[in-house]
């Protein structure tokens, strides 16, 4: 990078907080994106780290006035290339940024800075004896890219996403302007609710630097079941049989039996499942003990009433939390074979059908699909295997894919966003008008489309 | 009207459904706005009714070619003036569009077309034994009208507010595009969400004639719970320790016995509780009736620690029934006596102290403000008396209440909106670059600003 611009950036942060040096750079350069679709980063760039939302400013004044690119970067835990700086251009870390400000006990609040894990974050609350609902699978995360990622999670089922528990947003805007959106109010009808568009704006509106979320109070107790099917379609059926008991599962996971013994004999762990070849994982949770059962009957009577062959329930912490390894090492243990995880939003009672046109493809292209997902809530995350990359035909599939998805009213990113890697195929299941709006709020946010080139919109 | 329009309207949706005739149209000039603080409507207006979105999107283009303002009407109920049309012009009203297309039990959502009224959907969700969670006051307005106006009412402390039940619409742009957002998807992150910026958009920005919403199972059992304080603080700090408990109630409602008197005289029924003068409401819903009583037995635990003077509980659905309306009559009866019903929004902390200026001001004015609300979510509503107008204070009184509440973090609309009588008001609570957003980005969707002109932003 010239060296102009790394003067002007240790003038403002400080010379400790700017980096240079390649092998320093490094990590800063990538994300979790399965590598045979992951961008290639430029080489020329500089990571610089700020302090505050006062030091974010001066930068972006300084990007916007020299027209040069802006990467907002917070854990690095997306899979869909979002993060990575992709031209030539400044890095910005939100690491230093990492207080959380205050747990509000009276407003039942949290406010934390954005470059806070949520791990970090998760803990505070929990000392203060309350609960943040949503859990997005990394506590890696930041806070700020949780919400400008809008990110999901298997609790979305009963606890909905991230959008629902952003209450205020601190935000500096591509042209330097620091704004706050909302408060600690549950309610906010002023004006039209630019919150609610920077939330998964996935950094081309402006940087997060300070979140307020709605916080709740614990559940006392919770159960997990996996029940068994012989077929697919008879377990995807039990999803809203399940729903409309009344019991609303925190998590609803669709797995099958052969996919998950490949993440149970990686980790040495014994998956306890051993009938059918189709599961559910259950999670319930409750006020009380005699809550927790109760829910668990009902949803035990439903399935067996729909043909389940086995049902199994764990209630200690230890069997729970075994069970929730093997499900959440299932990402990393496949990866090595992946080229491309896919994020499709389907209606939740089409996902039997999509499982059943998945296999379609896969004969068509001879290969092995291999899928699981978010039954509760319509999220089935489709693995695409190396091979099909080597053999050239991985857009082929994908795009074979994506219209079955979208014939069905689904849409191509349920959770993971749009990234640097899906920006081609937003076209696909948004129509021309929709995308000039949108085209036309980034450039209203961003004249001189500095932040985050590339990602987000085509 | 000029008759090359009225001629034009009768061409595009037939004779039958163009008014012209004053007798006709006026009550489709109006809204429920208390009296002194509603909009003067323009009365140079034709009324048409379209059949549906291909109709609308005809009307609009032909209005926007030629710069003629349209004022879309829902069910009249809003109170803030902001379906009133104030200059000559189109007021479009979606009656017609009244369709409930469908409840679907499998993917637990509803497809409703923007005309139909809430009291219409809620019917049909409920013959198929299921739940629209939210419940803005008057059910006689309509599904588009809940959407762009994001209702709130009393539920949004268990539940939310309107926009996080609103998975889909359909929308005609102020150029003429039907575009869709959204679908029967619980996870979507497909580009900027242009869904999210509909909602709450007071009808500025297009105009949705088709909405779908997500649905759940139906609460098997309730009860209401009126607990009587002494003293208002005390009432007011009861709110977080019951929210505390994991107890969360479908309504938290504060009101003072001699205001709530009014409302029972009135209707000529007996208010039950005739201890202490500060009043929590709580509902609390559960899965059963066991689960009931344990939450209230919960809350109940928790007042009396907090020095509640007496705690009532109606369990049968006709003392609910009639609790409730007391309660939901209070507005109406004030009604003739009141000049502008306010809609503050403050962290639910500090509603105790925002009442205690409140009363400080109706000091100041030597008035008494009539003050109630929804405690749990921190949405208030406080009534200017008449007497206030007829002083010329009420603008005084009014800036006094937004200074206070935006100096305590609030806002200046938690439910009702901007419409046409808060514009002004608006840059109180937003800074001047987000106004500017706010603008350009109406600007964007409505080039030649004919959409509802004078509502939502200055």
């Amino acid at each position: 990078m010239e060296n102009e611009l790394v003067t002007k950036l240790k003038e403002i942060v400080g010379e400790d907080w700017v980096l240079t040096d390649m092998a320093l750079m490094e990590s800063y350069l990538t994300d979790v994106t399965a590598l045979p679709v992951l961008p290639e980063p430029a080489s020329d760039v500089v990571v610089v780290k700020p302090a505050d939302a006062g030091e974010i400013s001066s930068i972006l004044k300084f990007a916007n006035e020299h027209r040069i690119p802006v990467f907002p970067r917070g854990g690095g835990t997306g899979c869909v290339g979002g993060a990575v700086p992709t031209v030539p251009g400044i890095v910005l870390s939100l690491e230093r940024l990492d207080r959380i400000v205050e747990v509000d006990k009276e407003n039942l609040m949290v406010v934390a800075e954005a470059g806070a894990t949520l791990e970090k974050m998760l803990k505070e609350v929990e000392a203060a004896d309350l609960l943040f609902p949503p859990h997005p699978g990394d506590e890696g995360a930041q806070i700020g890219g949780l919400v400008v990622c809008n990110a999901g999670g298997t609790r979305a089922v009963k606890f909905g996403v991230i959008r629902q528990y952003v209450k205020g947003l601190e935000v500096v805007l591509p042209t330097g302007e620091i704004v706050t959106m909302g408060g600690k109010l549950l309610k906010n009808n002023t004006g039209l609710d630019l919150m609610q568009l920077m939330i998964d704006s996935e950094g081309i509106l402006g940087i997060v630097t300070k979140v307020i979320f709605r916080l709740y109070p614990r559940f006392a107790g919770s159960a997990t079941l996996i029940v068994s099917f012989d077929d697919r379609h008879a377990a995807i059926k039990a999803v809203p049989k399940i729903l409309q008991t009344g019991v609303i599962p925190l998590a609803l996971e669709y797995v099958e039996r052969d996919v998950i013994q490949i993440s149970a004999d990686h980790l040495g762990m014994r998956w306890p499942a051993q009938k059918g070849m189709a599961h559910l994982i259950v999670i319930v949770t409750g006020s009380n003990e005699d809550d927790v059962y109760a829910q668990s009957a009902d949803v035990l009577k439903v399935c067996e009433g729909l043909g389940a062959v086995d049902i199994l329930m764990a209630d200690t912490r230890e069997e729970q939390a075994d069970i929730l390894k093997i499900r959440s090492e299932l990402y990393p243990v496949l990866k090595p074979q992946v080229a491309d995880v896919l994020d499709m939003a389907v209606p939740p009672a089409e996902i039997a059908n999509f499982l059943d046109v998945l296999d379609e493809i896969s004969r068509k292209y001879r290969t092995r699909i291999i899928t699981y997902g978010h039954a509760g809530d319509g999220n089935i995350h489709p693995h695409l295997p190396l091979e099909l990359y080597e053999r050239g035909v991985l857009s082929d599939v994908k795009h074979d894919i994506y219209a079955e998805a979208v014939r069905m009213g689904g849409a191509i990113t349920a959770e993971h966003g749009v990234g640097k890697i899906r920006t081609k195929e937003l076209p696909l299941c948004l129509d021309d008008k929709s995308l000039e709006l949108m085209q036309g709020i980034r450039k209203l946010f961003d004249p001189n489309g500095i932040l985050n080139p590339g990602a987000a919109l085509p």
